[in-house]
C-alpha cells in the first residue's frame, strides 16, 4: 500500500470539494441516524460520567429544551440513566462549536459538497455570553435558543432556498481577504452572510417584527457564519475520509475531556488524549483556573486548512486571542511544515496569495514534533456559566503518534 | 508665526474629529450655498471649456436629470451658455467620487463632526459600470440614478435616523482591520453598512419590493459606503482647515483636467497642476490611451490618512490596482515620511497596529520629493462611456511647491 499515492487522492478530494450552503432542516428529519433519544455532542465519544461541566450543562439544557426533563435534577437523572444516548456529531456528518450539543428538534444548516455529493450539518449559532454551546441552560438561554430555532432558522432556510444556496467555498475565500481566519474571527463572513441574505429575507413573507428580529440576529452576531463554515469544512473532509493507506487527518475534535483525531486511512477509529487547557485572554473576572479543557468540533476548520492555519490572513485577531501580528504570520508558516499541500482557492493576501496549509499528515506531525495550532473559545469549567475567554491551544501529540503506529501496522506487509 | 505650533493645532483637530453619518437630505435643502442653477463637481474650479470628457458627460447627465435640458445638444448649449454655474463640491462642504457631479435635487449623505460641530456632504454611490460619476448619461443610467435617489436615499435616511446615526470613525477603524483601505476597497465597510442598516430598514414601513430593492442595492454595491467615508474625511479635514500658519494639506482633489490642493494655513486658495493619468489595470478592451487624467474628490481619503495611505491594511487590493502585497506595505511606510502624525484610531494590524500616516505636510513633501500616493478608479476620456479600470497615481509636486512658497511669504517677517 502506497501512503503517498493514497494521500494524493485525499489531497485532490479536499481541493476539489465545493461546499454550498443549501438550506436548513430539523435534525430529526435530515441528520443521518438522528433519533429522538439521541443527543449529539462535540468531540470524540464520551460517557455522561466523564463529561466536563460545560458539556453536561449543554446536555441538561437540551433535555429541558426538548421537554424530556422538567428541571435540572430530572435532566441529570435522565442523562445518567442511560435512557438517552450520547454520540459525537462527527458520527452523523455533523459538527457543532463548543459543546456542540444538538438534539432531535433543533434546526441545522445543510451544506452540500457539490463535487462529491455528500452533505454535512451544523446547528445554529447563538451569539455571545450565556449560551448553550458554552454550557449555560438558564431559562433565558433556552428562550433565546427557541427563538433562534423557531424564527431565525426557518427564515434563513427560506431565504437560502430563494437564493439557490450560498457558495461557502467562495465565501470562505473572500473572508480570508477580509481579515477573517474562519474560526475565532468571522466578522467579515458574517457581514457578507447578512448582506447577501437580507434581500431574500425581505421576500419570505415574514411579519415585520420577525423580519427585523432575523436581520438583527444577523447584524449583531459576528459568529453567525461560523456554523455554516464548520459544516463546509466537514463536508469537504468527509469526502476525503476513508481512503485506504492515507495518513491525512480528516477530523480533529474535543469534547472538553479528550482531544481526538480521525485519519482518512484508519476508518472510524478515534485516537485520543486528555484535552489541554487553552492559553488566551480571559474576560474580566476570570482566569485560567476557571477554564475548562479545550472543547468543540470547531477544530474542523483547522483540519480543513483555515482557522489557526490561516492566522496570517487575520492579524487583527491577536487582540482577542493574544500575541502579535508577527505571531499570526509565523503560525501559518509553521503549519506548512505538517501539511501536504496549499489550497489555491484559499489565498492569503499577506503571504502573497499563497494558499492555506492544507491536509495535515500524521507522519509530518510525528516527524517534526509540531502539533497543529488551534484557535478556540474558552468555556468555564462549571456547567451553566458560559464563555470566559478566547485563546490558542496545541493538541497533544500522542493521538498523532498512535495513529501513525496504527497506519504502520496496516500498511506493513 | 510658528508653523509647528499651528500644525500641532491642526493635527489635534484631525485626530479629535468624530464624524457620524446622521442622515440624508436634498442637496438644495442641506448643502450650504446650493442653488437650482448650480452644478457641483469634483476637484478644483474648472470652466466648461476646460472640462474633461467624463466631467462633461456627468454635467450633461445632471442637466437631463434635473429636466433643465431635453437632450444632449440642449444640455451642452446650456452648459456653455453660462446660465448654469459650476463650482467645486469642496466650496460647499461636499465631496463626490470621480466627476462628483451633484445637482440641486439630488440627495446627499450628511456627516456631522461631533467634536467640532461642522457637517459635510456626499452624493450617493451608483455602483459599477455605466454610471454618472464616470461620465455616462444614457437613459438607463439616469433611470437607475433616479431610483437610487428617490427610493434608496430616503429609505437609508429614515433608517439612519432610527439608528441615531452611524459612527463613521468606528466604522472606518473596523474596515482597516478587515482588508479595506477605505478608498478603492470598501467591501468590508459596505458589508458592515448593509448589515447594520438592514434591521432599521425593516422598520421603515417600505413596501416589500422597495425594501428588497434597497437591501439589494446594499448587497450588490461594494462601494456603497465610499461616499459616507469620503464625507467623514471631509468633515474631519474641514475642522482642521483655516489655522493660520499651518502647512498641513486639508484637501487634495482632481477635476480630470487639474489636480489641486488646499492647505490649512492658506485659506481658500487652490494650488493646481495638470492631472496625471493613473497607472493601473484596465478592463478588457481598454488601455492607457483611453484613460482620462485623474479625477474625483475621493483623494479626500488619502488626505485624511486612509486610502492609499492605509494600503498596508488592504493587501488584497493589489489584485485590482496592480502590484504585490509587499508594495502595499511599502506604500503606507513611505507615507509616514510626508505626514506629521499617526492616527491611533485607525490602527493597521499588518503594521503591528501602528496608526495610519496622517496630516500631509507640504514642507515634508517638498523636502523629500515624495508626493502622496493615491488609489483611484479610471474613467474613459470620452463623455458617456464610464469606468475602464482602477489603479494608482502620484499627483504632481508643483502644487505642493507653490503652496510652500505661498506659506513662506506669509510666515516670513
Amino acid at each position: 500500500m502506497d501512503v503517498d499515492a493514497a494521500n494524493d487522492v485525499v489531497v485532490r478530494r479536499i481541493l476539489d470539494a465545493h461546499p454550498v450552503l443549501v438550506g436548513v432542516g430539523r435534525a430529526l428529519d435530515v441528520v443521518p441516524g438522528m433519533r429522538k433519544d439521541l443527543i449529539l455532542h462535540a468531540g470524540p465519544p464520551v460517557t455522561w460520567d466523564r463529561m466536563c461541566g460545560p458539556l453536561r450543562g449543554a446536555v441538561i439544557g437540551a433535555l429541558l429544551y426538548e421537554g424530556m426533563a422538567r428541571d435540572e435534577r430530572e435532566a441529570v437523572e435522565l442523562a445518567a440513566s442511560g435512557a438517552v444516548r450520547f454520540e459525537p456529531c462527527h458520527h452523523h456528518a455533523a459538527v457543532g462549536p463548543m459543546a456542540g450539543v444538538t438534539s432531535a428538534s433543533m434546526p441545522v444548516y445543510i451544506v452540500e459538497n457539490r463535487t462529491h455529493g455528500n452533505r454535512a450539518y451544523s446547528n445554529f449559532n447563538e451569539g455571545y455570553g450565556r449560551v448553550l454551546r458554552y454550557g449555560a441552560y438558564a431559562p433565558e438561554v433556552l428562550d433565546r435558543l427557541r427563538w433562534i430555532n423557531e424564527t431565525v432558522a426557518p427564515a434563513l432556510g427560506q431565504a437560502l432556498q430563494r437564493m439557490g444556496g450560498l457558495d461557502m467555498k467562495a465565501t470562505i475565500a473572500r473572508q480570508l481577504t477580509m481579515g477573517d481566519e474562519g474560526h475565532n474571527r468571522n466578522v467579515a463572513g458574517s457581514s457578507l452572510f447578512a448582506r447577501q441574505l437580507a434581500p431574500a429575507l425581505a421576500d419570505c413573507g415574514l411579519a415585520r417584527d420577525e423580519l427585523r428580529g432575523v436581520l438583527r440576529y444577523l447584524a449583531e452576531n459576528d459568529l453567525a457564519i461560523l456554523n455554516p463554515v464548520m459544516a463546509a469544512c466537514k463536508a469537504t473532509l468527509d469526502a476525503a475520509h476513508g481512503v485506504t493507506g492515507s495518513s491525512v487527518v480528516t477530523c480533529m475534535a474535543r469534547n472538553g475531556t479528550e482531544f481526538g483525531i480521525r485519519v482518512s486511512g484508519l476508518g472510524d477509529r478515534w485516537f485520543t488524549a486528555p484535552a489541554p487547557v487553552p492559553k488566551g485572554l480571559y474576560f474580566p473576572g476570570f482566569r485560567e483556573e476557571d477554564a475548562n479543557p479545550d472543547i468543540g468540533d470547531s477544530t474542523i476548520t483547522e483540519t480543513a486548512g483555515i482557522g489557526a492555519f490561516a492566522m496570517a490572513a487575520a492579524p487583527a485577531i491577536v487582540k482577542f486571542v493574544g500575541g502579535t501580528p508577527q505571531d499570526a504570520l509565523a503560525a501559518t508558516l509553521e503549519m506548512y511544515e505538517i501539511t501536504l499541500t496549499e489550497n489555491p482557492a484559499f489565498a492569503i493576501p499577506q503571504l502573497d496569495f499563497r494558499g492555506t496549509p492544507t491536509a495535515i499528515d500524521v507522519r509530518k506531525v510525528v516527524r517534526t514534533g509540531i502539533t497543529p495550532r488551534v484557535n478556540t473559545g474558552i468555556a468555564h469549567r462549571e456547567p451553566g456559566v458560559g464563555q470566559i475567554g478566547a485563546g490558542l491551544v496545541r493538541p497533544p501529540v500522542a493521538p498523532f503518534q498512535e495513529a501513525l503506529r496504527a497506519l504502520a501496522e496496516l500498511v506493513s506487509p
